[in-house]
């Protein structure tokens, strides 16, 4: 028999894979399912996210400099770390690379690298290089600190909490249309320059994303714990399901209380799309999607670029979108479909 | 300018892309440079480890099983944590993998980790999964536990230390030249049944290496703190000249300490090949290299399975090899060259 990836989806086949895996360690607080898994070091954790990008499929090194893409890298891990309220402090870099590649070209890759680490405070402690017999594969694991007490995962959400945004959507995903667009003109027209000057901030978002670090501190200095939090890395609405079916719960989110940049909305009209479909479903902002008890709605009304967007409902109430004109629809889920 | 990667070959790339990156973090211990990194937790240290093995550079699924790749890769990640002198306890796996993979075989990759999981006692907590437009890679990040005062470096061999060795040497790499050669037999006459049937030792050896967890746990029985310790994955030349390079000292290794199953010795004259030179840098058969102060000699005398191959000199002595026929030579470090 055999049966194709395809059929089961990413996620499908990461819990098809892991569903024979009991965690037998009692310092394996939390494994498979969340942003990140959690390790019981005494009252601090150690908290652990993976990600491998393949050329190709991740990355496309015709619009993206290599620089950048290190950076990126680095980032949408981090991003991992700090969507369990923790901080991360340590990361290990594998990579994969044909001849094709100079130590130059590497020598960029580790500049972008070492930028990202300087820029969030990690360490680069360990890794692995070796050849493929084609394109690149970049394998990080992020590590970091968080206290057990204060650590977020997205089962925690409860009926009547509050559904945070933290920054606009949408902007990454225009930026990679634009990008592609662009790619494409060139290999029509290889005499062509590139047209992205006015819509620095899509492009920006897409080459060069940042993880919250500052809303982690945030949270501390005012001292807010979500109750459930992910990083929205596949897309908006895919991320509000992993938060329903973790925490067993539903949501109504208020297309009105999504957040967009203008130029990313003006961005969309021009390509014919929907902007909140580009916000829903875009995914590669790397802003943290969290929930909080209603009592702690003070602590955030005030602050900059957090963004209420919505309740969670019981989950016979399902998951629902409230659009701007005002009908009730079902939340359709559609993410990144790598396979 | 463009520098090819060849030059500067494996670790020397490593050294070259990560020469810029220093430790930070306070609970940064140890980066890269030894079989793991090490990350202050107080008492106890989390060690951390990773390896990326890409189809076509490490493994060839037309005669190593996929379940035995799930097994072997995982193993691969806890032998560099035993050679910290720790103990795995968490593992994450990350694969790519082409549209040539059905959900079965990804089911037996699976069960090969899930049975090296049980057999070490380690838990899967975390990875990835995604597509690859060409073969599979595995990503294995390997992360264990260990006293702080017990970790065992490769940079404390002193002069005078006596050198120890694991188990047998070389079995590893035979088994590989065997199914080498049976895949070239069977390409060129595919009607034709591999013949392995009496070199079981060899092959296994290599398609289902295990890690010495045993030695680790009896080093803790005796009281035993080995001065510095690395697994032999690239083959004992490279090995000793890690710990020499990192330790500042010279070697003279005895070729009739060299611990050689007898299967494998005769499988080299087979195969027209110098016995001590595959056991020196065959490789793969993580065993585990360890030098230890001559006034521990009694611990490991009796012990079964530990072999005393030499002695740590002098930096100025040089890293020699005295033959079986009495003659002293500088020892070479072949090791494995993917580039």
């Amino acid at each position: 028999m055999r049966t194709d990836v395809n059929t089961l989806g990413e996620f499908g086949l990461i819990e098809h894979l892991t569903r024979d895996f009991p965690l037998l360690q009692p310092s394996s607080l939390k494994g498979v399912g969340d942003d990140a898994a959690v390790i019981d070091n005494g009252a601090f954790c150690t908290v652990v996210s993976t990600d491998m990008l393949v050329e190709g499929i991740h990355f496309d090194l015709a619009y993206v400099p290599i620089k950048h893409l290190g950076y990126k890298a680095v980032v949408v891990n981090l991003s991992d770390i700090y969507a369990m309220n923790a901080f991360p402090r340590q990361i290990t870099v594998s990579i994969a690379i044909s001849n094709r590649y100079s130590v130059e070209a590497l020598d960029d890759l580790y500049a972008g690298i070492r930028a990202a680490c300087e820029a969030y405070g990690v360490d680069l402690v360990g890794g692995d290089t070796t050849s493929s017999p084609k394109g690149m594969v970049i394998s990080i694991t992020a590590i970091g600190q968080g206290e057990k007490e204060l650590l977020t995962y997205r089962n925690g959400a409860r009926v009547g909490d509050l559904i945070c945004i933290t920054g606009d959507l949408g902007a990454a995903y225009l930026g990679l249309q634009l990008l592609e667009r662009e790619k494409q003109l060139w290999q029509e027209n290889p005499g062509i320059q590139p047209d992205l000057e006015d819509q620095k901030y899509a492009v920006g978002r897409q080459l060069k994303p940042e993880a919250r670090r500052d809303m982690i501190e945030t949270f501390r200095k005012v001292g807010l714990k979500p109750t459930a939090m992910i990083d929205i890395s596949d897309g908006l609405a895919s991320e509000i399901f992993h938060i329903c079916k973790q925490s067993k719960v539903g949501a109504l989110v208020e297309e009105s209380g999504i957040p967009m940049h203008p130029e990313a909305e003006l961005l969309a009209l021009k390509f014919k799309l929907d902007p909140a479909t580009c916000a829903l479903n875009g995914g590669e902002d790397y802003e943290l999607l969290f929930t909080i008890d209603p009592a702690d709605v003070e602590k955030v009304k005030y602050l900059p670029e957090i963004y209420i967007a919505g309740e969670i409902l019981d989950a016979n109430d399902g998951i629902k979108l409230n659009t701007k004109g005002g009908n009730l629809h079902d939340l359709k889920a559609q993410g990144w479909v790598h396979f």
